[in-house]
């Protein structure tokens, strides 16, 4: 069954979560259907296929859902793997990849809704700022250990720590446009802030990652109205 | 590398994630020194390494340090491939038991510390209960899914779901004198309530999942006395 059927995702093209399967879809050369999905108006496939949390992504592989975004990317990696693996085969180093992977949606998820999305006040988007830059100062040193000196957290190539992280960088963009300064600050987190040109300029990234922060902030907008009306 | 090296186990005998990784080592057979850390003293050993979140549990493997719960629990599984799998080799019902085990510790984690440690209120409390009950009632659902009539969510053995889930059955018992009747309702989710009763009577589950209410509820007014007194 793994490695055959065909792969349909769901997805919104700003979604962090559904641009992490994209990148990793690439990485493995891996072909795929893309179906842009409405937040304000969910298809019946994606309510029938993510039941328990109506979100986005969805992994469609030969009709079977796959959900939340970690554990697809893990599936690709282990139903595919004859193809670039996304996870280091060693034990140990699978295990550093993970709790790292974890420490981003951990800490960095929530901070960008922080600043996106939630906070009212400039205080309040202040704070969730520190919170993503205290965040990201972390992830600096993780970056040492992990990479050694090479181009990516995963070494040589992208691996699961980068397609985690770096699948927020399109909200980046905005945020940088939002605040007047980039989020991963060059001086403060060098060796992060080269990792984001090399991501972004990734094979893998280009064309799933956004780098139109207007573009973004216009969504946002949109976004922001969903919610509004949702609430109401 | 993986599979040699003595293991060491820092935890606190409450803390239902430590618990989950001891249910794991004792499935697996693999022995390890237990350490019971103070939350109000940690050690020198748990800081070290864990500085990230300085929690438990820590498990030391030849002296290198795992962790995160769920993380420690896929380590063991892929470093000791030979002794009894927690996770399913199919990469599809991998992602199921992934899935489940994230919603677990997304809706029933949060809804513990809701009940026993954060709620100031018999609202707020009722309004933790009414949460935890709403994850159950799903995941009875889920269990009926996983299980295929078997005795766990893993089929005929503890599987990754049953030990995400089982190791926080210490504080329902708790809970359960709490609130005056049983969190896991055998009316409501009478598939869920046979599968506690099958869990708790597990070879490995006996001795570290606790049972002493009582015990458990003198702990919690010692760990909100922690709590507070950090608040200060």
């Amino acid at each position: 069954m793994a490695g055959g059927g065909e792969l349909k995702l769901l997805g919104v093209w700003s979604s962090p979560y559904a641009i992490r399967v994209r990148v990793v879809l690439n990485l493995k050369s891996l072909p795929y259907e893309y179906v842009e999905e409405d937040l304000a108006d969910k298809s019946a496939l994606l309510l029938a296929s993510n039941p328990v949390n109506k979100t986005v992504p969805v992994l469609l592989h030969g009709g079977r859902p796959v959900n939340e975004s970690q554990v697809i990317v893990q599936y690709l990696d282990e139903a595919w793997p004859d193809r670039p693996p996304v996870l280091p085969s060693d034990p140990y180093e699978r295990a550093v990849a993970r709790f790292w992977a974890a420490y981003v949606d951990d800490k960095v998820g929530p901070a960008w809704l922080g600043i996106v999305f939630r906070s009212k006040t400039e205080e309040e988007r202040a704070a969730a700022v520190a919170q993503a830059v205290a965040a990201l100062e972390t992830l600096e040193e993780a970056f040492k250990e992990c990479s050694r000196g090479k181009p990516f957290f995963g070494g040589d190539g992208i691996g699961f720590v980068d397609v985690v992280l770096g699948c927020y960088l399109g909200w980046f963009t905005a945020i940088n446009k939002l605040i007047g300064r980039r989020l991963i600050d060059p001086a403060r987190t060098p060796a992060l802030a080269a990792w984001e040109e090399r991501f972004r300029a990734s094979e893998a990234a280009k064309g799933v990652v956004p780098d139109d922060a207007d573009k973004m902030l216009e969504f946002r907008l949109i976004l922001l109205g969903v919610s509004a009306s949702k609430a109401k």
